[in-house]
C-alpha cells in the first residue's frame, strides 16, 4: 500500500532522507555460508526479515536459509504470522505438518509427511506446527519464503518447556497428562 | 469486501437464493449452557465460527465460550489465524502467553502471565502459545472474540504427541532432548 | 503482520522500551461492572479497544460490554470499520439490522430481527445499521467482539440530529421529507 | 491477489471460458447521461460496481456518477464497506460528513462541511455519514471512486424509517426521544 | 482500520492536534482546470493522492484527472500498487491493456482494446500495462479512481529508457533483441 | 483467513473431499533441474505458484527458480501482484530495479543496481520494473519468494512489442518518440 521508498524512510525503523536511500537498503549478503549446526538440534535457521533488511518493510515477505547436520532437526515449530514455502537445495529431508484440531474431538490432528530430495518444494500453511529432519548422511540445506516481513518462529519445546519464567508445573503436568517429574525432565535442557 | 448478503449465498458454504436469507442465517443459540468439562483437562471450548454460523462468512470474526471446572485447564495452544481477546465472566483464571523466539538465542521466550477475575480482559496475540488455568474453587467461564471467521485451534499436546499418524519418535526425542521412553509416555494418553 | 511486541512499542500510541513491556500491556479490568444506564436511552456501551488497551494495536479485534436497563435501547447505529458478533449474557433482547439499499429502488431495505435470550449469538455485518432493545423486565447485558482495533460507533440520532455544528435544516428537511419544525423537534434533545 | 483474468471466470459471478474473456468484460457505458432526478430528493446515484461490471471482481474499487437537480440532495448516507473520493464536474455542492461518536459523551459528533465548485475533490472516509446538497441554481453532477468492488449504500432515512418491515415504533421513539406520532410522520413517505 | 481522524494526525505525514483537524484536510481543489498537455506525449496526469491530500491516509483510494490533446497519448504504463477505473468526460479515446505472460510460452500476452466515448467506463487491472490514446479531433479528458492512497505510476519508456542512471546497454540490447544503436536512439529523448 | 484445508477443496481450483487431501497437495518436485536457457534471452523462470501447487491457495506466497546461461538475462519485467525477494545460489548477477515516476517531472526514475554473488539477497518491491543479468562466465541460478499465490510476470518487451494483437503503431511511436521503422524493428522478434 505505502510507497516502496516511503517504506524505508517513513514507516520503517530506519528513517532516512529519501535522497539517501540506495540499493544497499534492499540488500543482505551471506546466505551462501552454512549456518552453524553445532547445537543440540543439529540445525540452524538464518533469517532475512525486516529486522535484517529494512527494505522489506510493508512488503509482506521474507526469506530464510536453514541448515541441517546429518540427523539434524528443525524441531516442531510454528510461524505465528506466515505461511512457509521451502525448496530443498541439498540433502534429504523428512518433513511434516500437523493440521489444527478436528471438529470431532474423537478424531485426531492429522500429520502429513513427505521425504524431500533436492529441488522438492513443500508448503507449511500459516500457523501450523511443522518440522524438517535430515534423514540423509550428509549436510542438508533449504531456502524458504515466508509470507510476512516479520513471520516469527515459535519452537514448541522452547515456548512450552523453556520460557522465562517457566510455565507453571501444574499447567504443564495437566496439559500433558504426566507427572511433575516428567515435566521437570523436559524443562531440564533449558535450565 | 464482498456484500454481506452475497456472503451467505454466493461465497459461503451455504448458498441460497437471496430471497431465502433470513435472520436465522446470522444467529446461533446455546452459549448460556456450560460446556461439558468432564474430560482430562477439565475444560471445554464451544466455538461459534463460520462452520456453525454461515453469516460470519467473509466478516473476519468469530466467538467462543470456554468453560473450566475447578483446576480445569485450557492447555497450551495456538490459533493459527487469529488474535484472541477474552473476558472473564465467572471464576478466577491464571492465564499466560509466550512470545516467539528471541533474536538472541541466549535469551529465552518470555512468558507473560496474569491472574484474571470476573470482568478482566486479556489479549492473546495472533499465533502465540497461550493457556488459561482455573485457579479458583468454583467453575469458571469466559467469552472470547477471535479475529478470523475460522481461527483454528492447535492444542500443542495433541498436535505434537497425539497426531494421526504419530510424529516419528526420532523427531520427538531430538526435539525435546529426552529419551524415547519419555516420548512414549507423553504419547500414551492419545493412544 | 507486524510483530506483536513491536506493536506495542513501535507502532502503537504507547511506545516503550521492549524490555519494559509486560502482561499489563495486554490487560484491561472492570467489565464485570454494569455500565451506568441512567440516561435517556437506558443503555451503556463500555468499550475495550486500542484506545483503552494498547496491546490490541495491529491485531484487528476489540471487545465491548453493553448494558441495558429494562426497556433500555442501544439505538440504531453503525460501526464504520467493523462487524460485531454479540452474545447475550443476561436478559431478553430484541435485535435487528437493516440491509443496504436494494438494487431495485422499488424494493425496500430489509429489516432482519430476532428475539435473543441468554446464550444467543447474533452477527451485525460490517457497516450495517443495527440496534438492541431490552424487551425483558430485568437488566440485560451482552459481550461482543468487533473486527477492528478501533471500530468506531456512529449513533444515527446523534450523527444526524445532534452533530456540532448541526447539519443544515434544509438538508434534513429534504432528507426526511418533513417540515422544519419536525427536524427542530428531533434536534431538540441534543441542544 | 487472484489473477485478473481468473477473477472474471473463476471467482466472479460470470464464469466463462478464459478464451472467451474480452475487453467488454472490463467495460461499461453510459455515465455521460444524467441520472433521472425527478424524485423526492432531486438526486440520482448511478453505480458502476461489480454487479454492473464483472471485471471489477477482486479489484477493490468501483465508480459512481451522482446527479443533482437544483436544490437536489444526496441525503445523509453511509457506505458500509468503502471510502468515497468525489470530484465535482458541474455545479455547486454543499457537502459534509459527521465523525463517529466522541470518546467523551459530553462532546458531540463533529460535522465537517465545505462548499465545492467544479474541480474540487473531497473525501468521505469509510463508513461515516455524509451528504451532498446542490446549492446552485443549475444541475450539478460528480464522479466518485469508492474503495470496494461492492461498497453498498445505506440511505439513513430509508434504513431507519423505511425498512421492510418497519423498525418497531418503540425502538424509534426511544432512539429519537420523540413521541410516536413524529415517528409515524417520518415513516409516512415510505408507506 | 485505523480511525479516520487518527489517520490525519497520528499515522499521516501531517500530524496535527486532533482539535485542529478541519474539512480542509479532506479537500483538494482545481481538477476543473485542464492539465498542460504541451509536452511530447500530448497528455497530462494530475494526481490527487495522499501526497496532495493527507485525509486519504489509510483509506486505500485516490483520484486522477488525465488530459489529452488531440492525438495525445498517456503512454504505456503500470500502477505498481493499484487498479484503475476510468470514466471518459470528454473526447474519444482508444484504450487498451495487456495481460501478463501466458502459461504457455508459445502464446502471447493478450491486448484488450476498446474505443471509448464520453460516459464510458473501463477497468485497468492492478499492475497491468495500459495506455489511453486520444483518437478524436478535440481535447479529451477523464477522471479515474485508483485503489491505493499512493498508487504510483511507471511510464514504461521512462523506466526502461530514461532512468538515472540508464539501464546498461547490454541489458537493453539483449532484452529487446536489437543492436545498441537502436537502444541509444530510444534513450536519446531522455538525455 | 480461510482454513488451510478448506483452501484446497472448497476455494481452490482442485476441489476434493477433505478426506482425500494428502501431503502431495502441498508438494511440487523438480526445482533441482536447471531450466532450459536455450532461448534468445538465455534465461528461464520456473514458477511454483497456485497453478502448479494447489496447496498454496489463499496463502499469499509462491516460489520461482530462475536460471541464467552465461550472459543470460531475465529481461526488465514487473510482477503485477507481488514483491520478490531473491537469493543467489550460483553465479554472479548484476541486478536492478527502477523506482516509479518522481513527483517532479524534471527528475528521473531512479535505477538502483547491485552486483550479487552467491548467498546475496535482494528485494524487488511490488510492481517495480526489475532485471537480473548473468555477468559471470558460468551458469547462474537463484531461488526467489513472491508475496502472492499468483504473482504474474509481465516481460516488458513482450507486453509492449509482442502482444497479440500488437499495440497500435501510432501508440508505440509516440510513446517512445521514435519513428515507425524503429518500432517495427522492435516488434520483429515477436512476429
Amino acid at each position: 500500500m505505502a510507497s516502496v521508498l516511503l517504506a524505508v524512510f517513513v514507516n520503517g525503523k530506519i528513517c532516512k532522507d529519501p535522497n539517501m536511500v540506495s540499493a544497499n537498503d534492499f540488500f543482505f549478503p551471506g546466505l551462501n555460508k552454512p549456518g552453524n549446526t553445532s547445537n543440540a538440534q543439529g540445525s540452524k535457521v538464518t533469517a532475512v526479515n525486516v529486522n535484517q533488511l529494512a527494505g522489506l518493510n510493508t512488503l509482506g515477505i521474507s526469506l530464510v536459509r536453514i541448515d541441517y547436520a546429518p540427523y539434524g532437526l528443525n524441531p516442531p515449530h510454528t510461524h505465528p504470522r506466515a505461511t512457509e514455502v521451502l525448496v530443498v537445495v541439498e540433502g534429504t529431508l523428512f518433513v511434516g505438518f500437523v493440521t489444527s484440531n478436528p471438529a470431532d474431538p474423537n478424531d485426531k490432528n492429522k500429520l502429513f509427511t513427505k521425504t524431500l530430495y533436492p529441488g522438492d518444494v513443500f508448503v507449511f500453511p500459516e500457523g501450523l506446527t511443522h518440522f524438517q529432519f535430515n534423514v540423509g548422511k550428509t549436510d542438508a540445506f533449504v531456502f524458504a519464503g515466508l509470507s510476512s516481513q516479520n513471520p516469527g518462529i515459535i519452537t514448541i519445546a522452547n515456548a512450552v518447556f523453556g520460557s522465562d519464567p517457566p510455565i507453571n508445573l501444574d499447567v504443564l503436568t495437566k496439559a500433558f497428562q504426566v507427572d511433575a517429574n516428567v515435566i521437570k525432565y523436559l524443562q531440564a535442557p533449558f535450565m
